[in-house]
């Protein structure tokens, strides 16, 4: 009883887990996206959920997708990577599969798994910032999922940073996204490397030009202590820690986590970041701080919370 | 049944109602603030309320105030302009009233008051910013007030809006306080007439030295459609604008309601603030857009707000 499934459509893979009433997966399933074809994604989930469905009887599905999903948790109005615009999603899933299936932006389901068996499980109030390709977010208020009032808040990617700064694809300048993601990190030692600032730095000598340098590159430097590649990182997390000092005004957690891939290198990154925090944070040293830590689950995280947000949507009915 | 009383200690006064069951105000008080001397102000407020309740049953007491209220609702952790630190006013009020008193900030107190009676009661999940001497904040989300982890969220004034901009009282340099006040729109027009580029104006006019300016000058010069102030009010509203952007994108709010002493300017303030939303918006066309409109309790908003807080409370237990 109280079986759910969570699907967490990314952009290279869509996965999926079946987890039980004891918050036990029992299954867990990935296929590749079938990029840019909205009806064979959902073909995709569809046969992915009746797939981890065999054998179990099943209360609901979560299915989170990176886009702005409408406040009912019924459409997907805007995926520009997957290619949908007002696309109901759950009216096409729950008339192929006969139960109730709620829809999640992919970075709030990711944060509400952190929230309930991450690194935010010890507090009521968490705002997590997922540093990848971009800069996600998530937010939980007073114990729940917090989803804005037309169901596209938490979009902490586009709090503007610097006023009339760098482009961002939303269409503004200087949002947090463009200084606080990976991209914006490999950007940057790319603009190194180009202008021959990076020859005696790690970022230099593994490609012969930017255009070659990944993120792998990036990291190895990171974790070989390279100078340079350090020095950027530090960048990355004083961008960050000023971000989340604004949201300290606005949103006041007690715990900020911080995920995505950028945040497996942990303390290297957290230690900039929380400088920045604390030297950004208005009255500080008249109010408690908040603790910064990194993100626990790494594998699945959409899915799970897909999953569990499901089954908290069952249990209210 | 179910009467409650509502006081909000101010700067100058302290104000108090007693509210019914049926959101009838029955009774209204006034007296100037003691200013400075914090047992004063609670012997006051004692006394207020006395006053108030005589011949009533009351369940329980709202008392806001400006500063930093603990999550448990008992504390002043810091209020600068009431000489309070970690003072424990909801035990004293309680020892001396027997009854239960729950303490609220001034500014989620007045929100809540537009939320439930005035601009924001159509919706469900609302940002207050109160215009006047600084800038206030108030969140409701999903129809209930938001505090943050400590107490001590939508501090709406302190989100940085200009990286190194204009000091701040909060220690830190360019909040949204600094560029969206009336104090800020006060020191600019000050500024212009210092500068010289006043004398064609209604504000140079008005006074032989910037330092005589007040806002009553200011708001005189706007009513009168004087162009140099009204040009400092669209810069104004560009400010706050631009903050109201990129609380969306952390919020995404259905309406945005906008208070305090600036806000009886109406739609002349409304319209810059619009604008400047609406080009800062972060993926504009792809979103339903918040309903900006002006706060419409003008007196006894932060008592009312607070009565009507302690019988959300009274009701919950």
């Amino acid at each position: 009883m109280l079986k759910t499934i969570g699907i967490d459509i990314g952009g290279t893979k869509i996965a999926g887990v079946l987890m039980d009433a004891n918050d036990q997966v029992l299954r867990e399933a990935k296929v590749p996206t079938p990029a840019e074809d909205g009806q064979a994604i959902i073909e995709a989930v569809i046969a992915m959920i009746e797939e981890l469905k065999a054998g179990h009887e099943i209360t609901a599905a979560g299915v989170a997708a990176a886009g702005f999903i409408d406040a009912a948790q019924s459409e997907v109005r805007y995926a520009p990577n997957l290619n949908w615009r007002n696309e109901p999603l759950k009216a096409k899933l729950e008339a192929a599969l006969g139960f109730p299936v709620f829809i999640e932006n992919d970075a709030n389901a990711a944060g509400w798994a952190e929230y309930r068996f991450g690194a935010g499980r010890k507090s009521k109030n968490m705002v997590m910032l997922t540093v990848g390709t971009g800069v996600g977010g998530a937010i939980v208020v007073d114990g729940k999922m917090f989803r804005g009032g037309f169901g596209i808040g938490a979009e902490l990617g586009h709090i503007c940073l610097i006023p009339d700064g760098k482009m961002c694809g939303c269409g503004q300048r200087g949002c947090l996204e463009q200084y606080g993601s990976g991209t914006a990190l490999l950007n940057r030692a790319k603009e190194l490397i180009s202008s021959g600032s990076a020859v005696n730095s790690l970022l230099g000598q593994k490609v012969t030009t930017a255009d070659e340098l990944t993120g792998s590159h990036v990291f190895e430097a990171l974790q070989a202590n390279d100078e340079l590649a350090l020095g950027l990182l530090n960048e990355l997390g004083s961008y960050l820690g000023q971000a989340i000092a604004t949201l300290t005004a606005v949103l006041d957690p007690e715990v900020v986590v911080i995920g995505g891939g950028v945040s497996i290198l942990g303390e290297k990154l957290l230690a900039p970041i929380r400088d920045a925090y604390l030297e950004h944070l208005p009255a500080r040293g008249f109010r408690p701080e908040l603790s910064l830590v990194s993100a626990e689950l790494v594998n699945d995280a959409g899915a799970i919370g897909a999953a569990d947000l499901a089954r908290e949507h069952s249990a209210a009915r």
